[in-house]
């Protein structure tokens, strides 16, 4: 045999040079939490990681199909899911064990040397899981919760099916890409035979990387009024009786934007089509960024400075009934592709196929992103520059006490 | 008039908040100089940056057909390519100059606030840029390098021609994926007219962020024999007489990677076909990562310990005349397709397109890259598990002075 050196014995025990270990990952997690010394988010805890969790600067999003009509395939996957994920939010390779070296490898091993990143891993139960074609493969069809709607066609959407809807969700949040990609990867290994990747989506945020709110790829601050604090988390976590306390909704739209029409407009038509300044964020007519909007002022020809189809007046809480979602949106650079612009100039020719994987996590769709959205769809002066190609709806069920499994209380509880 | 609040005056000024503005930009640039404190890699130098320059963690890179067939147009691009790719260097806006508001943005404005994050801009020349359907667009078909082949087809190439070849390539690379974007948009944005996009790719690294050689996404280390010091020097830095001296020559090769079928094998299987230890790297036989390979080792069958088709043996210089190329390769991930297997267990289904955008840079890739994967293309046993789907090959100039441009020998010296 072939001495392969003496650092095998640690490789697949400790992926990550945490000191802690396993250890940890049984921290209880504050709300909000984001250790930033150790590069640890806790996986256990009331709630799920990923959602109210500050932003990393990289996504790797993953969409599965359940490839069996098992109920204990699925909870035994579930199960190994949770035990997986809290060892790679601490930094430790995806699965315990001694490598033997006659089988494949139990991590694939990338993510072998670097820093835990603030990994959180994020779970969701489509309808796709409740009920598929019609039959209930897992006896939990009457436990489908309310707000767990079959998304409505928008106006312009043009959805993709290899970028729409899924089973079940993981989202990987990670500072590095890497890191990130390496989590849904193994879990995807995991899951062979049970669940079947139907689509993914990489993004990335610059989101803790400056001062104030992020810019987006439009080159403007984007989500300025996102709530925080008490505000938060009245607005994300489900309050349905039920296995869904305290879990949250997530909603998904790979939104395209056609940039290069984008960066041809007049800063002007930009700054109204937000209803913001492009270099302050301030709301039109206000100083700073976080000044409140005045949507009753009006210029001398007495038009409104916020148009009435701004971006800004149609997803203010204040116009929708006090309305708030959390958006945790990154941007996505996919390449790029032929496109022929439906609108003048008529440009023809490659573009960026890149633009937002936009998120939001909220307590009940139905009164979060489907009723802000429905509006918008609509009249939005910046669905001129915007084109929804995927779609995906998910229930994120509340987190995990150690011992315990994701979801346990939709397969378990009476 | 709105009032847009007081951050205006500042905003296409100053992109970066580095208070030393593009003075910073005309320092000259040592040898691998890699500033972390400031975030800065100069511009100016006798080399481009973003060659010997240590890798940055995300690569954004255009490939640009020419629209023109006029040779001023091309030269008054490279003027403004060169001016822009400095002030971006030195986290400025691409444009100098106060908005007007009527006008569309001097700078799109996604990097607004954020560190210059390292990053460089390496301009490339292809053959078509030399020659175009037979066509000497610009007059400089008789100055194009020997070097500057057309790539050989070579064994098992399945290239996709929107991922292949073009006129001018901009490498961008960054600590950071949005300013990595901004870059390659600004210049895109530049040329309307004169240069169109023929191609793009984003991709990551950990490079920077490991205690030694990082891992690629099959969770090897990847670049252990990448040279350093004076063997980079003398491996990448043309000495060709006239225009191309103190530049390099770019090949670059999209490799989609079979990572699912990859994880299924077993880790010994993974090591044979690396010839080296996945966990500590060392060359089979070995014990540490820097060991050199004992290519005349046999196990007790009288069998080479590293196998003869083993990726480490075709790729060591000591088995190809000293041949050096510098790697300088980026992981990408453009989400998943659908993809039949071509041998067993001929799994069929949704796979990662993920793998390697390979980059190598080289004095001369006739005796670099194409004498190295001629052989490889035919017996490396990693083969199994890629597919080039795309390559381009570069003649990338000597840096510039400031004052000057980028090419400007080749289209004004003698």
């Amino acid at each position: 045999m072939i001495d392969k050196g003496p650092s095998r014995r640690g490789f697949f025990g400790v992926a990550g040079g945490l000191a802690g270990g396993i250890a940890a990952a049984s921290v209880a997690r504050p709300a909000e939490a984001h250790d930033v010394a150790q590069g640890v988010v806790p996986f256990y805890g009331p709630h799920q990681a990923g959602i109210a969790t500050p932003m990393q600067s990289s996504l790797y999003f993953g969409s599965f199909d359940l490839a069996t009509d098992s109920r204990q395939d699925v909870i035994i996957m579930l199960q190994n899911w949770t035990v997986a994920a809290a060892r790679m939010s601490a930094g430790l390779a995806a699965v315990p064990g001694e490598q033997d070296d006659d089988r494949p490898p139990l991590d694939s091993g990338e993510a072998v040397g670097l820093n835990p990143s603030n990994l959180t891993i994020t779970f969701g139960f489509g309808p796709d899981m409740f009920s598929f074609a019609g039959k209930d493969r897992y006896g939990i069809a009457a436990k489908r919760p309310a707000a767990l709607v079959d998304l409505p066609g928008f106006n312009g959407d043009q959805l993709v099916e290899g970028q729409t809807g899924g089973a079940i969700c993981v989202q990987a949040c990670a500072d590095d890409a890497q890191v990130a990609f390496h989590a849904v990867r193994q879990l995807a290994r995991m899951a062979y035979g049970t669940a079947t990747l139907k689509w993914v989506q990489s993004g990335f945020s610059t989101g803790t990387k400056t001062k104030g709110t992020a810019r987006n790829l439009m080159g403007f601050k984007d989500g300025t009024m996102n709530p925080t604090g008490t505000p938060l988390q009245q607005a994300v976590w489900a309050d349905d009786a039920g296995w869904m306390q305290g879990g949250s909704y997530m909603v998904a739209r790979r939104i395209r934007i056609a940039l290069e029409h984008w960066d041809r407009m007049r800063v002007a038509f930009q700054e109204q089509t937000f209803g913001r300044a492009k270099a302050s964020g301030a709301p039109l007519g206000g100083k700073h960024e976080f000044d409140a909007p005045d949507f009753n002022a009006t210029d001398k020809d007495g038009n409104y400075v916020i148009a009435e189809n701004a971006h800004v007046r149609l997803a203010a809480p204040v116009n929708n009934d006090g309305t708030q979602i959390l958006r945790r949106s990154y941007s996505y650079n996919d390449g790029a592709s032929f496109v022929a612009e439906r609108w003048p100039p008529w440009h023809q020719g490659v573009e960026y196929d890149s633009g937002l994987f936009f998120q939001s996590y909220q307590k009940d769709p139905r009164t979060g992103f489907v009723k802000l959205f429905d509006k918008m769809s609509k009249i939005d002066a910046l669905n001129q520059f915007t084109t929804h190609v995927g779609s995906a709806i998910f229930a994120c069920p509340p987190g995990v006490e150690k011992g315990g499994y994701i979801g346990q209380g939709l397969f378990e509880a009476a």
